[in-house]
């Protein structure tokens, strides 16, 4: 039986590197559309204490792949190519969410966008807009989700 | 005494958040230009044992701020706007260098762009490029170098 | 009696320059939204005759400060700092239309999405998506709208 | 007997269509580099007299379409993909040149860079970077140069 959409993003992002480590959350995943998480910690914070462009940017670029991946044939992934990141507003809060949102999926490329919003005890505002452009490519060997 | 170039971007490194979590060291910061460093570890990469795209936009991210506040007058410091990496190789390496130019440095806004290289043992490739706008503030309270 | 953001984002663009030269018109604008069209002609056209590059960001970065500026005070109007244009296909049709969003407007700095699609006989389809930045500047003298 | 890359690159600028209708000249061609120009004219500018961000782009755009397709065998070009230009001062001059820079040539994708100056009677100076990624697609039928 083939995994859903959910079990995919998960495998993708719950094996040991990177995007566990930060604590990525898969809130939801769907065919084309992924909701990602994380929460506020020390070490993911920059200068101001708030949190670090590159986390943002690192949640929004693994939301794209797995927006993309949901739609590409099994064995398929999707690596960057092209990431644009428009940071609209400081981000201050207890945790981030990105969803993306795959706009584009060709047979070599695809585009997702992703909204990346700071979330605290009484509301979410948006802090970055990005555009990911990704090649697909065969999962590698021994990479896998099982 | 007014700090050095090199001293003013291992204060904003070093102190605990994001960029010290990672590992970043300061190869070498003048006027205009920084470099920076990170070691591969298992925590920074991403499913197929390369680094993760938000670990090489962060420390792009990092370098560019630094470039451009050591043309900065003191007790003032930029923040991210918009960022642009074009990822052209694998990075595969032992360890990232960026390195950031300012190529643009106004009252209100400033550019810099940066070249991040994977290197292993014996050389060292070009594995993106990015282009970094940033806005001029003042350094929070709190938050300026000792 | 103030302009409506209609009349405001038709003198900017009817004026003698680009924008008029190119033969755009204003379809729709609102309160932080423009829609702007023009026709295929054959000086807009790149070697295998679809709408340049050039052309199709040139439509957007208008239309984005259209957007923007119909939120801004009178006097005050946006230039553009920074454009990412992701195109998705190719724009073969007989007009483009694009439809710009001010997702953020401040007092330095804005930006707006916009979508540009490509339309024929039979459909619509969306060919670039484009995020474009903004400082907000006075209208310089002599370039008021009347 | 092939063509050179001037050759090359001037057969793409030359033929009726936006880039020769704007007034496009090759100044140099070689693998891996080009440059171009073109002239203030009234219709390129934008309302307060400064040459207009869709002409800079697509300047720009079309030197790293030239730049890559030196590289290329015969009957192959690039079409882009996505472009990120950075505006960093006024376009104010008589003409721009276009300097592209190929740094990135693949069987599928490449990417350059371009420096686009504006010039006027005693000095040049950087007016945008742009990156620019791009496809390697066949010259359509009727389109290559001869």
């Amino acid at each position: 039986m083939p995994m859903t959409s959910h079990e995919l993003v998960r495998a993708f992002t719950e094996r040991p590197g990177y995007t566990s480590a930060v604590g990525t959350r898969v809130r939801a995943a769907e065919s084309g559309t992924v909701e990602l998480a994380l929460e506020r910690r020390d070490d993911l914070l920059q200068f101001s204490g708030l949190f670090h462009g590159g986390v943002i940017v690192g949640l929004a670029d693994h939301a794209a792949g797995g927006a993309v991946t949901t739609l590409l044939p099994p064995g398929r992934t999707a690596v960057t190519v092209d990431l644009h990141a428009s940071f609209l507003a400081p981000a201050a809060g207890q945790s981030l969410v990105a969803r993306a949102v795959a706009v584009r999926v060709g047979a070599t490329l695809s585009v997702a966008t992703v909204e990346v919003s700071s979330v605290d005890a009484t509301a979410e505002h948006l802090c970055a807009l990005c555009t990911v452009t990704l090649r697909t490519v065969d999962v590698p060997d021994g990479a896998a989700p099982e």
